[in-house]
């Protein structure tokens, strides 16, 4: 173990900042960080979008469900999958893409991914907080109007970053060896495994919560599973040229 | 700056590497690290697997376009989005999972992007370097029945890990403005950034090969995107469970 091990493992997210602000320049530090993360075939197809604009701020709390401190870190970042950028460069050299394949959503979506983490990590080596935002995905068509994304390039999550106000513990997460697997997939186990590990969420949220919470691990997830997950995807991706073939 | 920035702009992929083993509770802590990783609403969505058979490593050799490291590497990991273990999560509660959602393939890809980020970067704090593997894409249906997936888990990249033999130059990427915007989508400029940017890509490539590959990063980018992409990757992934709706 050592310190950068160290940092990973004490991430928690955080959802309430002081009202210090980020200096422009540690932003672009962090973005060139998140850059530096290998690329699928140096496609280098992620766009961030950093919202200053209150009005659309707020907007974006409705698009998500309410989180409110979308409106109030000091930074919020859209992440987003950028296949325009690699139109251009094909127009550039008079080429006509081949867009709409699936392998293409995979790559820039992973793309997205690496880099992302990469923010994050560097966010959280300067005592910095960030919180992921699956929640613009509620309303991805709105948000993806708000933000002028243009064909071939869809949001994928918000990022709110700040110093934080808060000191949550860090979430017990699955033994490693559900997780770690040799040599092939084999789940022999994992339900005796899981039931154990389900009792340690029961505590951490017992212990989070002042025991008003009450809930395993399976159980959040079959509570949550069991209901449609943001139907409108698969059409609204469509419409912005991802997934057609 | 920091040294973890620091460690993070250091990145570049190495493909050759040095004999010396890795051992398992280094990898164990490299694992752990990714699964500290953010999770989308919990789910943990990411299953790794350790390939150690020789036999099998071979295979994936040829199912990735005959790329040699992986069956040198001294470790070689598959990450797979995982949503069989939710499944099982579902059927502890006698829940049954409403799956085939295209929101659900997003969360499980994104959930092993972030993880894999991690390993990476512990990865690369001990001293070792990694290689991101899309090419195990290439014969996707092949690969899955080679590690027994089930129905539910499809592997997104393979990654190779170990002591770096070789020392290769960090890439460079494109400039801050073009992937950084404010409040809104906006390319006014790109394609004049990217103009100069190609310039120094192409600088950058016969360097690195000694004035042999005279390339920018417009002319690959095109070159590759006029092709067709994995065209296989739509209807395996539908028969794996995902993309359905």
């Amino acid at each position: 173990m050592n310190a950068v091990i160290e940092l990973l493992n004490s991430h928690r997210s955080i959802r309430k900042f002081t009202d210090q602000p980020i200096p422009q320049d540690t932003l672009n530090t962090l973005i060139q960080a998140g850059q530096a993360a290998a690329t699928s075939s140096f496609i280098q197809a992620c766009t961030v979008i950093q919202v200053n604009d209150q009005d659309k701020r707020n907007q974006l709390v409705e698009c998500s469900g309410g989180q409110a401190y979308i409106s109030q870190a000091p930074v919020f970042l859209v992440f987003c999958a950028d296949m325009q950028r690699l139109k251009l460069a094909c127009d550039m050299n008079d080429a006509d893409i081949n867009s709409g394949f699936t392998e293409q959503f995979i790559t820039a979506t992973v793309d997205v991914g690496l880099f992302a983490q990469n923010v994050t990590v560097a966010a959280e080596s300067l005592g910095l907080g960030i919180c992921y935002i699956g929640g613009i995905r509620n309303q991805i068509a709105r948000v993806s109007e708000l933000l002028d994304l243009p064909e071939l390039v869809y949001p994928v999550f918000g990022l709110c970053l700040g110093h934080p106000d808060q000191n949550p513990e860090v979430k017990p997460r699955l033994p490693v060896d559900v997780v770690l697997k040799q040599d092939s997939y084999n789940d022999n186990g994992n339900q005796e495994t899981i039931a154990d590990y389900d009792k340690s969420v029961r505590e951490y949220y017992q212990t989070r919560t002042g025991g008003n919470k009450e809930m395993t691990w399976s159980e959040q997830m079959s509570g949550m599973l069991v209901k449609e997950a943001r139907p409108h995807m698969l059409a609204f991706l469509k419409e912005k040229g991802f997934l057609l073939k």
